[in-house]
C-alpha cells in the first residue's frame, strides 16, 4: 500500500500560496508519498503540478459529479459527489496532512483531521484557540521542506 | 416549513455546558424552533432535554448505523451512517447554529457552517485566526438567551 | 421517539402512482408515523401531500444544498448536500420502507434498504432476480392500504 | 487523467466468481486502465489480485475509517468513513463498471450506476425488470475477457 499525504488549503491562492504548495507536491513525490487533494484548483492545483513535475502519482477527491473538475495535474480522480462533506474523505484518506493557507474549507478539513487523529502540518494556515480546551496538536512548519519532513515522519509514526 | 437551529457541542459535557445547552433548548423551543443536533450525549442531550422540558421538536443526526444511539430526548433520528461527514449534514440542515464548548467536533461544524453560508453564534467555544485572512463571522454571546435571541435573528435574517 | 416509514418513489410520476403514494401518506398519518422521503416531487410530493392533509409530520431528506429543493408539503426538511448518497440515509431513517413505481434511483433505495436490512413493501415497483441467489425480501402489495399495514407490521416487527 | 474501470461484486464469492473477477482485474491492467472498487474481500479482492499480477494499478474506495481494512493487493485505498452510502462514489469513480455475481450491495451500486449514467456490464449478476419500465441499460457479458472489452469501449464511449 501507498503512504499517502493530503496537501489542503483554497481553490484560490496568492502566488506565495501556490509556490508553497508546489514546494510541497515536488517534496513529496520525491519522497515517494502519493499526494492527496482536493482535486481543484489554487492551492491543490499547485501541489499537483510540483508533485508531477518530479514523476509522482496525485489523487483528486472532488466533490462535485464529474472527473472533468479535477486540475490538468490530477492522475486518479475520486468522484465522490458528496459535496462539502468530502473533505472528510480527503483527511481521512492521508497519514498526514499539510495546510496551506487556506479559508473555511480548510479549517475545516484540519478539524476533521484532528477529529480522525491523523495528523497535521500547518504552513501560513489557521491557528485555534478555546479557553480551557487543551492546544490544538498542530505542527506549525516554517518551509515547504520542513512541512513535508515533519509529515513524513508523523505519517509513518 | 418548520424553522430549524443547530446546537452543536461535546458528547461530553460540563456542568456549566450542560446548563446552558439546556437553557438554549429551551428557548428554541419557546421560540417555535425545531431543534436540530447530531442527536448523541452531552451538549447535544441537555439541548433536547431543555427543548422537548418546553414542548419542542428534536431532530438528531446521527453519525452511525442505528437509531438506538440516539439520546432519549430526540423525537425524529435522521440516521445517517455516514460517520463524522454528518457534520455538514447538521449544519446544512439549520438556518443558523449555535456552538456550546466542544472539541474538535464542534470545531469543524463551526468551519463547515462558515463554508456553507450558515450563521454561527458561539457560546464559550473556538476562536479561529488566520494571520492575512478576515475575521470570521462567529457572533459570540454571553448567555443563552442572548445566543438563542441571535440565532433566531440570523436565522430569518 | 417516533414511528418513521419512508415512501420512495420516482420525482415524476403517473396519475396512478400519485394517487397511490397520496393514499400511503394518508395512511401513514393516520396510523401516527412520521413519513419520510426524498423531499422533492412526484411520489414523494403526493406522499407528503397526503400525510398533511391527515395532519401528519413529514421529513424531506434533500440531496441538493438548500431547503428550498423541498416541496412544499415538506415539514423538516434535511439539507444533506450530498446528492445521490443521501438515497442511504432515506433507507436508513426508516423503520420500513414503501417504494411506489419508480426509476433507478427506486431501484437503489430498494438494494440499499435490503443491504441494510430495512423491510421493504412494493406497490407497483421493481421486481429483481439473480440466478442462483435466495429472493428477495420484498413484499409486494395490492394496494395502498395494504402496503401500509404491512409496513407498519415490519417497522414494529 | 487514468481510465478507470471499477469491478463490483461480493465481500464472499464463489471459486467460479472469483476466477472471474481475477481474469477481469488481469485484462483491464493489460489494458492500462486503473482498477476501482470497494477495497474490501471476495470479488473486490480477487480483481485486484488479478490487476496487480499484470503490473496494474489498484485503488480500493473502502466503507470504514482505517485503510487497513482494504486487501492485500490494494495500491491506494480511499478511507471514506461513511459505510454504505460509498457504494455511489465507486460507481461514480468509475468510467464504466463490471459487475460479478453480488450480492443487495453489488444491486445498489448497479442501480446507482444506472442513476448516475455510468454504463453497467453484467456478468453472471443481478436482472431487474419493472412493467412499464423500459428494459435498464445493462450490457451482460458472457466472458471476463468479453465484460472488459465492453466495458473499455463503454467507457471510451
Amino acid at each position: 500500500m501507498e503512504t499517502t499525504v493530503a496537501v489542503i488549503g483554497g481553490s484560490a491562492s496568492t502566488p506565495e500560496e501556490a509556490a508553497a504548495a508546489e514546494a510541497v507536491g515536488q517534496a513529496l513525490a520525491e519522497a515517494g508519498a502519493v499526494l492527496v487533494c482536493g482535486g481543484r484548483g489554487g492551492v491543490m492545483e499547485a501541489a499537483c503540478r510540483g508533485a508531477k513535475g518530479a514523476g509522482g502519482l496525485t489523487v483528486g477527491i472532488l466533490p462535485g459529479t464529474s472527473r472533468s473538475e479535477a486540475n490538468a495535474f490530477v492522475d486518479i480522480p475520486i468522484v465522490t459527489g458528496i459535496g462539502t462533506a468530502r473533505n472528510a474523505i480527503v483527511v481521512r484518506t492521508a497519514q498526514a496532512v499539510i495546510a496551506v493557507g487556506g479559508s473555511y474549507g480548510t479549517l475545516s478539513e484540519i478539524a476533521l483531521a484532528l477529529v480522525c487523529g491523523v495528523p497535521v502540518v500547518g504552513l501560513g494556515t489557521w491557528e485555534v484557540h478555546r479557553e480551557g480546551h487543551p492546544p490544538a496538536p498542530i505542527t506549525y512548519a516554517a518551509t515547504p521542506e520542513e512541512a513535508v519532513a515533519r509529515a513524513l515522519a508523523l505519517a509513518h509514526g
